[in-house]
């Protein structure tokens, strides 16, 4: 079995037949994992803000619009892209539009693979535990970490948490007597995880964009997103409905 | 002063007005800083083995070609892209034309920067003294150390040797009592030097071009480019001429 991370969208490559898991801890797949956790019936990336308004016309109104530009809530939209908003009794039985700077983006970028999970910490090890079965299953025997990155670049919040990713998956591995094949780039991240793991909030202030949202006010945010296995599901992209939904 | 790290060469950005720092540790860029500091009078990157050849019929065979495909020599080249080929006796006063499959790439991908130096393991005392000098005269404020990576992915050789780099400034900046500013990537290549530099090689072993090299019975190359400052002089890049030499 294979594993290897991608550090920002655009470096990603044809993923055909390997099992995607596309990370955006701050914020956007927290985002989903809680929605989704929360009751929501779907919810639909959007590249851009004309394309989620756009969408939104076709479900003619009966959606919640949110996203971010910027890290802040898009003028007109119902919810930004703090986690904390999509509380079970705004969220339960709806559609969400979403569409954000890095995350969607993300998502968008990982069409190739076979199979297209959303992680984060929230969900890290039912995360891990799904793309293993499919891989022991010898469905997909690659599993393809694609974090979202800041911007553009790599971003040591979304590279903790694929590395923290990578070690339930060598972990489970070791158990099966399989030995795994990291990438130059999983082997890092696993390895910072493991330095930092018992105190992962220092590690991710050295962030650009912990230091950001921290500016921005959003510290509630940045601890909820940093809480390990809170969440036992996993959100599914379908390539064909373009929408993310928790298969049981 | 800002420090930043890309992973690839295909990850570089817009960087007018910085300081570039390439680095192919193995091994186009220690092969490079070997042949100049051997007397070699210029480097000619190219990014072809076509582009290598119409050069050569240029300079009417008065050079040595140079450079790799699949990590071995190419056929009717001079030399292949061994460090330790690239002897004093051979090279002294020679125009040496290289192609390679990460390194030469990485150098054209850079020619946005204002200066283009050329580092690694060996000289990397001296490319960073040189690169901060630059930062301190408020010439480059920032420097980007962009690392070839492995055919378009992260290379923890690369890496580490960035780490090193991001290092040397950070202490020699602290020096000067002004705090860095370092990118995500500067931070987490910094930190796996640190924790490694006691071993690097084991650490680097990890690296899938590592166990490529090995494979192809290049360990010789490996422990020659794994040396740390024994070379005391950075090549540059010229962006007019094209080429790479020591300016004194």
């Amino acid at each position: 079995m294979q594993i290897e991370v991608y550090p920002t969208c655009d470096s990603v490559k044809n993923l055909s037949g390997k099992t995607a898991i596309v990370i955006d801890v701050l914020r956007a797949t927290s985002v989903i994992t809680t929605a989704l956790f929360n009751g929501a019936k779907r919810v639909i990336p959007a590249p851009s803000v004309d394309d989620a308004l756009i969408l939104a016309r076709k479900f003619e109104g009966h959606v919640l619009l949110g996203g971010e530009r910027g890290a802040v809530k898009i003028p007109g939209f119902d919810l930004g892209n703090s986690p904390l908003e999509y509380k079970k009794e705004l969220v339960s039985g709806k559609t969400v539009i979403l569409t954000t700077s890095n995350g969607t983006r993300a998502i968008k970028a990982s069409e190739s693979a076979e199979h297209v999970f959303i992680g984060c910490f929230l969900n890290a090890s039912a995360v891990a535990e799904k793309a293993l079965k499919l891989a022991l299953l010898g469905e997909a025997p690659c599993v393809s970490i694609v974090c979202a990155g800041t911007l553009g670049e790599f971003s040591l919040d979304d590279s903790a948490c694929a590395g923290l990713i990578v070690d339930i998956l060598v972990r489970n591995i070791e158990r099966e007597k399989e030995p795994p094949e990291l990438s130059d780039l999983a082997f890092a991240c696993r390895d910072l995880y493991l330095k930092y793991q018992s105190n992962l909030k220092a590690f991710i202030s050295h962030a650009a964009h912990y230091k950001r949202l921290l500016g921005l006010g959003f510290e509630k945010d940045i601890d909820y997103c940093l809480q390990i296995d809170v969440i036992d599901c996993v959100p599914v992209y379908d390539k064909k409905t373009l929408e993310v939904k928790i298969v049981l």
